[in-house]
């Protein structure tokens, strides 16, 4: 039985991270700190897990953190990297689900995130979990930097296309597509149903945060700079992503074959028969990515289409796989859901 | 030609006042103040209003709203109470949306709403603006209490039974739903889309503002106290309210007839054919109150069921129709709108 | 191992059914019936159930379904009392998810449901399935006629205070809404995202089939005649009920003790604390109902407020757990989740 | 005073041109043709109406409908072209809103529409009705093709870029969004609420009916043909669309103000100031198209963002606008709304 804590609870990784782990057959939930919820119980907060779970909330205690096999962070970016250090010094693993860890630059990561990078030295170390990618390095890595909920969906979207060298690298466009979860439980006007139902845009054209993310991993895949644009847009419901993934092919291979073939032991990654398209709402609660891949009209243009529940694969689920796969579990304990439907 | 001002427009309610006010053909908007988007012009704030107006928020400057002929305050409680002495000391009339000049006893008006009420001989010559009881008093009022939403909604529903006597007045039963807009456009947590879409609740069953004032209204109509049971309930939509009325009857008349006779010469007060029960998408967007009446097998018990929009009949909609009486224009004027359907 | 069959699968207490029992560590899914889809795999029309289950649907065959030990009915009204005779004749027990074994009087069942009943004599046996009123009976039971999804919130609602014989019964009011997946998944205008989103309306006033069931089953707690009003009404949402109940008391009892007190041994009841209101989506996907009671300004009306997930607790999760009961299993096997939150 | 029909309004662009309609000050609504509604009151079938209009659907008849200056058609695809031959050979004026004459191709309509074009001779004269790009042919055209949703706000979108022949032409990329209104007010699953809502998916790709509209007209503007992928996604939510449009750009000119002067004089294009995103809400119930253009991090490719209510500029608003051009009327006659925010 692993002692598991997380920092950081009240934010919707956080709740999704509590949902999942109370019914983990593996863990034990030691811990979930919060200063402004110090005390209160979780599930007053969470009224979805009265009867699953007594535990209240507690100030942040890093000697109680280093006392646990594994600590999750679903903190704000910039909380992890000044924590971290102690605790893998005292020997426990860590998890985060924020985006301390998942560029490799920190002059890049201080351009991006508007703050220096506390311990530039762990960012070496730290493995960018994607178990899809990089199974082999999560099973012994101390810090695992989570990845973002666009980058899950949109890396393994274009993983097999870039690993085989069948696509133009130079001009890849993700247009992708997230529910309001993905903007956090922080009170805000732009967050507000009156304000985000019923109302669909793009946003951060300019430059979001995960595209360096992105960026680096297709490149690290590619192993040569590849050149992207991302523009994400907000959908007016809760959970889910969608990409949709363009780029011209310089080959005239089997796509379908080519993924279904890439993902066929991968448990959390499903690639739909040709012809059908995914639907997020078929993923949400769930851990699974679904896929399709085509060819409209037979020309050069691939067309991939990628979906995610952002908060389980895209944060909270993916963040328990890690945990199976460090501590040598099965790694979807915990994680045999059916997504919600309808 | 009117001049218009508006304290405080960057709610929903002041959104709502731009929209309508911006094509009325007798209202020339002066000033829209608001104390942090000083400068700003509105049409960047409400995107929907490029191309209709090219005025920008300023600071508020009671003189130069005292010029004007009319001011709406579409401000937070205990706001208005504060600048209302000296406006109408100049002569302009007032329009408050908010709830500072309906309650007629100031302790009553203090219990509720949690601060001494800073203009009590203001009080007792405030006309509460719902035209279909008080449309005389409207005419020449200096300051319109504009009612409240859910006060709108059921007062229209119940005022053909109170007024005829035809009710057991002591146990009056309210279920009130309302869309989320009307908790307003500040930042919170409990109005975020993941939180309050997909989602429905009763809230504040121990005690709601509208009670009072509802309470005072509907005894005002019966000329003794009545007694009222009003529980309110948050509608995962933007705009709307649905208040379902429950009351046993200690008569046999024909209701349906009753209530279209009272609103006959109504313009904004619609009783559908027996047999239809009114929706609120019917008047969304649109100053309508649409309302049905029937008795479930025939039995004692009445159920009344009225839809308003919240933010048109239930604030802006009828604030402007108030203006029209108030300065006897025709009361449609500007607000000729038919509802967004679907 | 439970050997288990589902008559209807394509509705959405079907694919409810289908969720919960593919993840059932004592139910093994044998058949899954629908003329329309022979032949078709469950997970091609619902995507997801990829990777949970490799069953077909098949044309009903009666031989087959009397090899079960339990067959589900997920069909519309009227089909189950056609076969249930046959079944319950060759040793399989039946839990019925539509309404033919609800209603003890036939001719009021055929009043009701516009068609003479086909098997009047298993009437009497049926057993009304609510664990919390009818565990014992439900145990031995051959046929268990599932409650419908507004009974259930209501009469766990009103069962503490009817059965203490605390209130006035000649006058219960029901205002109870629900999701719009209590329509059903047949095509239709009415149940259109752009006619039933951002909309709110009560429906069927003068008189909803539900009706009948909670009279019939409020008297019998009562033991005699009960006097009820039941208006429903469409919330624009998927999944979830809350019925808000109104009647007035005759004792000055501690409500939320006798609540508490007779739920207390419940595991899908909770009676949420003193000042909590609960809501939809604190039980969405799973089978609890959670239930809140109070006495606005200590007079003599109570209010209840009681919410359910309307395919969980109100169909699907409940017949699983009379599944559970009939066979002696852990009542609670299969329906171990945490409602999804956001 | 212009004498106006509408053939087949039961479905959203029909209801949407009753709502325009029957406030326009310069058209009489002679006639609103339906077999199914035959007689019934058109403000029963659409209670927003009530108090707005009083007309009754009748059967369709050529000759009442000859007697109008113009008649819409909101029909399925495949009925106006039946009937228009008849109605401009007595002088009636057409605009059609279903797809009928939107392709100069015959053969390729039949191919995409699946049937037989059934007045071919038509196809030459008929002017496809986007007043930015046609005004002049509309002025004196007998038949106006209403353009499609989705053309709508891509052509607008590419429109100023492929006039002055500075982006590569061969590879757009359209990824297009639409409010589930689009798919029309007949019955169907897909359209459920409780399967369209909490869910988002891109489907048709391998080829919708807008493809070779878009495709016909871009061509049209560059004189040349272009190359397209098309993507259209459904959005949960009711009214309009988005169009995220992709291409590389061959020079280094100010994108910014070739958009604002190419609209500059439109009374519905509004091109947003730089550095903002539209959405789709700001246009709601408006005749508006919403645009603005970037270069991110200043690559070589161009991202344009355009957005319209799918009802309005995508359909009836169009048409009214078009109605308004063709009969020399101000253009903005009757389309003077602000959209409806939030």
């Amino acid at each position: 039985m692993l002692s598991v804590g997380i920092v950081g609870g009240t934010g919707y990784t956080g709740a999704e991270l509590l949902r999942l782990l109370v019914l983990h057959p593996e863990a034990a939930l030691k811990m979930v700190t919060s200063r402004a919820e110090d005390g209160r119980s979780v599930a007053t907060l969470f009224p979805n897990l009265r009867g699953f779970t007594d535990i209240c909330f507690t100030a942040p205690d890093i000697d109680a953190l280093a006392a646990c096999d594994v600590v999750f962070f679903a903190t704000p970016n910039g909380t992890a990297m000044k924590i971290v250090p102690e605790l893998i010094e005292a020997g426990t693993r860590v998890i985060d689900l924020a985006a301390d860890f998942r560029l490799r630059d920190a002059s890049m990561w201080a351009q991006w995130y508007g703050m220096e990078h506390a311990c530039k030295t762990i960012l070496a170390e730290a493995v960018y979990g994607l178990p899809e990618f990089n199974r082999d390095l999560i099973r012994n890595a101390r810090v695992v930097a989570n990845p973002g909920c666009y980058p899950t969906a949109v890396i393994l979207g274009f993983l097999p296309l870039i690993e085989q060298g069948l696509i133009n690298n130079q001009h890849l466009i993700v247009d992708a597509k997230s529910g309001i979860s993905g903007a956090g439980r922080g009170a805000s006007v732009a967050g507000l149903q009156a304000e985000s139902s019923e109302n669909f845009k793009a946003y951060a054209v300019a430059g979001h945060r995960h595209l360096p993310e992105i960026h680096q991993m297709l490149s690290t895949i590619a192993s040569h700079e590849i050149g992207l644009t991302f523009v994400p847009h907000l959908l007016p419901m809760i959970r889910g992503i969608e990409a949709s993934l363009y780029v011209t092919i310089t080959s005239t291979v089997d796509l379908q074959s080519l993924l279904e073939q890439r993902y066929i032991d991968e448990p959390f990654v499903d690639v739909l028969p040709a012809g059908t398209m995914p639907e997020t709402r078929n993923v949400s609660g769930s851990n699974n990515c679904q896929i399709a891949v085509c060819r409209p009209q037979d020309g050069d243009m691939v067309v991939v289409s990628s979906v995610i529940d952002n908060l389980v694969k895209g944060a909270a689920g993916q963040a328990v796989q890690n945990m199976n796969i460090m501590f040598g579990l099965d790694e979807r304990l915990g994680l045999n859901q059916v997504a919600l439907l309808p």
